[in-house]
């Protein structure tokens, strides 16, 4: 089967470089197009990169001349993940143009007509695109993914939404600095430091999280019912996001049946054997000192959460700790997950031609 | 005036050797005996502590002698910063010998008859001591100071607790490694990393918060009656603990409100002056980014908490964080100002004698 | 061809965990023995041991029960990781007691009938067993690898050594926590500091290098006749040894060669496809601000050291930053090779049977 | 006595911070100008400044309007902390103009007329502005302090150099974060990394070190006449730089001869008893893992070195261990003891107006 030519929206950035590593050997996607909005432009990607991730640049790629962001690009799907203030605008032109936009920026997350997707949660939010034309490969359309914490956070909430309902939901993160990019947070500001801000993060989780878990209604989707209250932090940690969630359940549940919930969970990439799902989205470890982002963070090639710490809560009932890898699952993973699925649902080929 | 003579149990620790930091120019106490339960004893403070604070050792300790952990010391009163399992018989054998014992261990918090003593907050707590006749100068008492991170949820739920009335609270921490003493947390534990557990923490702060709230009830203390939750993680920070509160307050109150409740508050430390009493008990911030461990800890000299990120909560209704200095305010700072309470409540001198 | 049975002394510790880690999936080695000298003892290894590798302890050993670290065991090799006190008695028991013995542990390695073995460098240092009958399977034998930074610089210097020679050398460490193993170093010492001290390492590395280097001389090592000067730091990296290097070389050298000396550098272990082995023993890099331990401890599956900053220095002629993996390069990793090398060699078959 | 009416041009910067905490409570020096290259001009300070030390803003430069940095301003004397790029220009501007310029900058400290002072080790340096009329009041001149690294190895070695003779250094450096200043190092790089380079600071430690230890020869300085070679690392500490020295010494000397050269060492601001002068330029401690940054870095409030682990080398001979507070006596400390000694040596008075 012929490969997919995909684009790389913000290629010089450390989610650009995340998509890369990710897509050195996969079976469906080619690297065929870099795009940058800095000083990159022109100039080879293995001079123009300063590679920040273990090891080298894949040689593909090396060789591939970094473009300006506009369509049209030599591929059929681009992955974005240029920064907000320029994302908006770029990400419409290339989705006017034809091509399939499955973007990891947060500028059309909420767009009424872009699915919000992860893949496990909420499959049937595509149906968002059928309105467009999508499926008849006439024209481009986007495809987002959620925030680095929301998606660990509706993602350990889907279960419990399923099984007993969810009324409230109070979380507090621990954030890794890789979520801000790079140069990102100043190693002054972190060191033996903790910084109770992200700017626009709390905002997001809270709203991001309730059209994920929001029903669809013909072509909207109707946000899910219920608070989300986020309380952010930055902690001294390279990789790995950390959520302590209290949450209230709209029917009793015991601790044992929270834990199988979990464990037990499992959505349409499990059922498709997509190529980066992985084979448990939620681990559960029942050590007392777990999760933890340097053992943790890499579980399932970091498209696996941890979850631990399952506890009554006297004042929301029930309670949990939850990590995640945020610039796998929680960044270049998730976008590529999104891609298998559409793949697989039939939505990519023919975009962009 | 006379100073009074105290002595240190636990002197070589972390909490010990900030005991002796805080006292070295003490006006009302003088450090007359140290003792420890470890291989230092019989030998040279001085030779057999490794002072693990900036500078070096006050020059008056340092030929004292560290001794066992058993009473007569040459001293009035005794801090303790035992560990938890010495700490209980260790000090009550002090008490019953006639001394004060005032205490930053946790073995005897929540003894019917010990006062667990914020002195901003429950100063009338001491009333539980006036049936062992400790104002009499017959017999010795204990006096205990809460949890480190107790101390400072405590501290700042006081204000709304008095104001507004509180119906709920869920605290998140964030704690600083200073707080597991020394070795305490190993480097490779939390380098790039975050423990989302500390042993028994969450239940210490979860009770001691109720029984300091709690109202006097003739020889009793009634805890207060709302429900507590508690998650606690350690981050890599040297000193400093932080907590993302959320609280469910009793009537309505607006966010200019709940600042000045914070900001206004003062207590009996204040109104006396006492030596180690800050100016005020909580700074308020209102950078979006504060409090910070390493830029607020020491506000007040390490006794001021700072409270930030004030801000209405979907969930509970209000929220904000709190930062305090663990090894001063949450420690020997609180156990100091104990003590000058005492002796401005008369309870001291004689103590012991 | 069947499988080589093996032992591990110390296998609840950090470098046991790496030895188990290793050895998971290894096509000439099988684990069918752990002990160690701790609490851990009769029980199963996957309940007795706090696991502080990223993901799970292999299934395989999770059954095994800890045993005493005394012969006999049921295996025909034992790796040793055992503390250095323990370690002396119990290697050389088993050594008695006819196992082949490839330690991790300081204790004989500057035996003179003991080889301290870099298998890039010095495997005609076998020749040491030769007079113990270890090649006819009569007799056990002990085979070290070094301390786990003066591996990084007997390797690099061994090219430097071979192609222009070697007057002087002067190397600064900025050595990873974990080299420290668990608990290790207290985090209250390393956050946001540096210790210029690590006990007995700087004789280590000065002695031992010259014992690599040296020439084996009927069955003695004549060391190396230049003097090595090291001056040692413990930083807060995980994982990760760096040392700064300033050499005197005998001949005149230009930076190309150097470069090239290093780059060109194999060895036995390459030459015979070992399966631990390196495609290439030093990696260069070229980029001003490398090597970093985040980043290049893993080339070669931590089996590789990487160079980088070669230049001249006005005092001793060159100099050169090198870094290798202390847990892998540096112990287990090590300790494997040369195990593989002795199977090559024909030193094993037989041998603890 | 009337204070000197001073300016800082950065003053929004670390060391422009550091400046305005340190002269806050200064009995000659009152700042009455602020400026600054950025987006903080025609701003009052209070506002536009994010102030990044411990604790807030001193009130009295509050409400001081951030300028442009050209001459003139509303003072006596300049202090600068200048980017490099902007301070070459902007420095000599002020010169001319007429005023004092105390500088942090790098820009100027390799001028031939532009005296590379610490006052502990060559005051007599200052005969460099005699030529340029600066004593008469009708000029204005630039004196400059070292880099931060510079000036703990230039003042460690001073003592060595006068009493042995020194032939050749070699140092190598672990450096904090501050030295980059803000945002300077980003978290992602340094967190469980160290990274083996800073630009440029190699070359800027061989050569001012041998300006500063050069001899005054006529209007010139004479290069001290031996080898120095740098090796620089940033390691992850928020303040205090650590050099691990290597030196060869012209006469023999035991290792309590340069103990007590270290510590018997004081200079002309101890004898004239300089604001800023510490009782100690160098102390000594005999514990076998210090100096630390963290312990170590506010002795003598930041203006003192800590010297330990001095012992024998068998490459040069004898090596040691040194450390100091990099914004204070590597930066805006030693600019102020610098203007503190030209007021006592009468360059001030009259400059500038």
């Amino acid at each position: 089967m012929a490969q997919i030519r995909v684009g790389i929206l913000g290629a010089t950035g450390t989610v650009g470089q995340r998509f890369i590593a990710m897509l050195e050997e996969h079976p469906q996607f080619v690297v065929t197009a870099l795009a940058a909005s800095d000083r990159s432009q022109g100039r080879a990607y293995g001079e123009a990169c300063t590679w920040r991730l273990p090891g080298d640049i894949p040689t593909p790629v090396r060789s591939l001349v970094v473009q300006a962001p506009r369509p049209p690009l030599d591929c059929d799907l681009v992955f974005s993940s240029l920064p907000a203030d320029v994302a908006g605008e770029t990400e419409t032109a290339f989705a006017r143009a034809g091509f399939a936009v499955v973007s990891n920026s947060s500028a059309h997350r909420l767009d009424e007509s872009v699915p919000l997707l992860i893949p496990e949660v909420n499959p049937e939010h595509l149906a968002l695109l059928d309105g467009c034309g999508a499926g008849g490969g006439k024209r481009g359309f986007i495809v987002t993914n959620p925030n680095c914490s929301t998606v660990m956070l509706a993602l350990a909430l889907a279960p419990l939404a399923a099984r007993f309902g969810v009324e409230a939901v109070a979380a507090t993160t621990l954030q890794a600095v890789s979520g801000a990019g790079y140069p990102g947070v100043p190693s002054l500001d972190i060191t033996d430091n903790v910084i109770p801000y992200i700017a626009n993060e709390e905002e997001k989780i809270e709203r991001e999280t309730l059209k994920i878990l929001g029903r669809l209604n013909g072509d909207r989707i109707a946000p899910a019912p219920f608070p989300v209250s986020a309380q952010c932090h930055r902690v001294n940690v390279v990789d790995g996001h950390m959520a302590a969630v209290r949450v209230k359940l709209a029917r009793p549940a015991g601790l044992a049946e929270l834990r199988e919930a979990f464990a037990g969970f499992a959505g349409e990439p499990q059922r498709l054997g997509l190529h980066t799902a992985p084979a448990y989205p939620i681990l559960v470890r029942d050590e007392p000192d777990r999760p933890q982002p340097r053992l943790d963070r890499d579980a399932g090639r970091g498209m696996s959460l941890t979850v631990g710490r399952i506890a009554a809560d006297r004042v929301l009932g029930h309670r949990f700790v939850v990590l995640s890898h945020n610039t796998i699952r929680g960044a270049a993973g998730a976008a590529i997950l999104n891609a298998e699925l559409l793949v697989a649902r039939g939505y990519l080929p023919g975009a962009g031609s």
